[in-house]
């Protein structure tokens, strides 16, 4: 059984960079930061963005951290470089450092937290002293799986790539001359030393996006979907990621105001 | 003219607590983060959430910063005696100030939301070391206003105040025996020196609480608002804040998925 991830990448590229020349425009702003991690999606949006707004109001920082591979570096830079870009490195490893000193213990998972949560700090900071949004580079697949940081990676002024799934991602980027190298690497958040996406949610992202699609634009039961010969394991998987991280795709509950009495 | 803001804060106090209790029941969290700030939104979820889960499940921290005022601390404190509470007191100016000596240019506004998000990053890490939820401390009238740090002291996993304007805040404090010298403070972010809530709104909170009841909760215009004896200008401003702060209230923004062929 094949399911239909393939998007008309041109037009996607047409509206996603009229998307973010609109927003740009309507919010007064004179250009976008966003965060070059070397990846994927942080390329695309740096393809789209200079399509919307040319190169002199696009603003990449890179954010290296102590234990980042240089290769996340070095593929950052690369995407400045054939965007005529002006990029600015600052490493967040003192910050982050200073924090855990602190507080002695930490974990892989906390550190990789902080880490986010500082690059966005900065981001915003620098969007804030350069009067620009912060565009975020998260997908679709990361928002429905909850594989993002909240209040981390997620947190951003527009999110360009939020209506497609990372396999769509991939087209778009071939299709806006994103370098083939970074087109064709393995997935990582690189938040810690080895970490890959696919290692950590446990399924391809190709299966998971194929599955999302069923699941939340076709809405077919789970069951539904293990008929059409999809590993049961990978579509509980799936369910029990969407459903564990609700959580991040709301803004944070509060009660109803109380009643008032009427002057 | 007068317009009716008091609440049952009896009532409120009972319902605030069931919803931390219930909240925190459903995401099988071991307990309640929150930063105290010495002001009287934090010390009244503090409150609340020793009434919802007991002193042993919540766990406050206090988070100056170099330019702090020593009040602030001691009100913190102050509150976490009175609660029983164990507290922990971690100061974030080596975070922040080792970002800022390598940026360089520094303003009161860009130091103070570096400081708001560095709480909410240090919270979030302990929270996730301790298997808690983040509690929230804003309120109604700083939620509508924007008067909040975008993913800064807005970001959390539970706002028990957000329905409630600062003057009900107020009274819910009293109502649940928040110390004398926290509920009679003139309120103040205390991001720098000098700062009050008032001064930087540039109304006062009965004001902007009886304005933006009559604007959000009765839906009257603006000539009606000011028909009814209120200054033009404090209207105006009133409207301007909440429309310039939209984009607070909302997740980022992402064009729609594209179309894609059935299988």
């Amino acid at each position: 059984m094949s399911v239909e991830l393939t998007i008309d990448a041109d037009e996607a590229a047409v509206e996603l960079a009229q998307f973010i020349a609109h927003r740009i425009e309507r919010a007064g702003a004179g250009g976008a930061v966003l965060g070059l991690s070397g990846g994927l999606d942080s390329a695309a949006v740096a393809f789209l963005a200079v399509r919307a707004l040319g190169p002199e109001q696009v603003w990449p920082f890179i954010l290296p951290y102590r234990t980042s591979r240089p290769e996340s570096r070095r593929d950052a830079e690369l995407v400045a470089r054939k965007l005529q870009l002006e990029s600015t490195t600052l490493d967040v490893s003192a910050q982050v450092d200073s924090y855990f000193d602190s507080v002695g213990e930490k974990t892989p998972l906390r550190m990789g937290n902080k880490v986010a949560r500082e690059r966005m700090s900065v981001l915003y900071d620098h969007a804030k002293a350069r009067g620009g949004l912060v565009l975020g580079t998260g997908n679709r697949t990361e928002w429905l799986l909850g594989y993002t940081t909240l209040w981390g990676d997620m947190a951003c002024d527009l999110a360009p790539l939020g209506g497609l799934y990372k396999t769509q991602v991939r087209q778009l980027a071939v299709a806006l001359g994103v370098p083939k190298q970074i087109v064709e690497k393995v997935p990582t958040a690189d938040l810690w030393p080895g970490q890959t996406d696919e290692g950590e949610i446990g399924v391809s992202y190709q299966t998971s996006d194929e599955i999302l699609h069923l699941m939340v634009d076709r809405r077919l039961s789970q069951s539904r979907i293990v008929a059409l010969g999809y590993d049961p394991a990978a579509v509980r998987r799936i369910r029990d990621l969407m459903r564990t991280s609700a959580h991040k795709r709301r803004l944070p509950p509060s009660p109803p105001p109380p009643q008032t009495p009427r002057a």
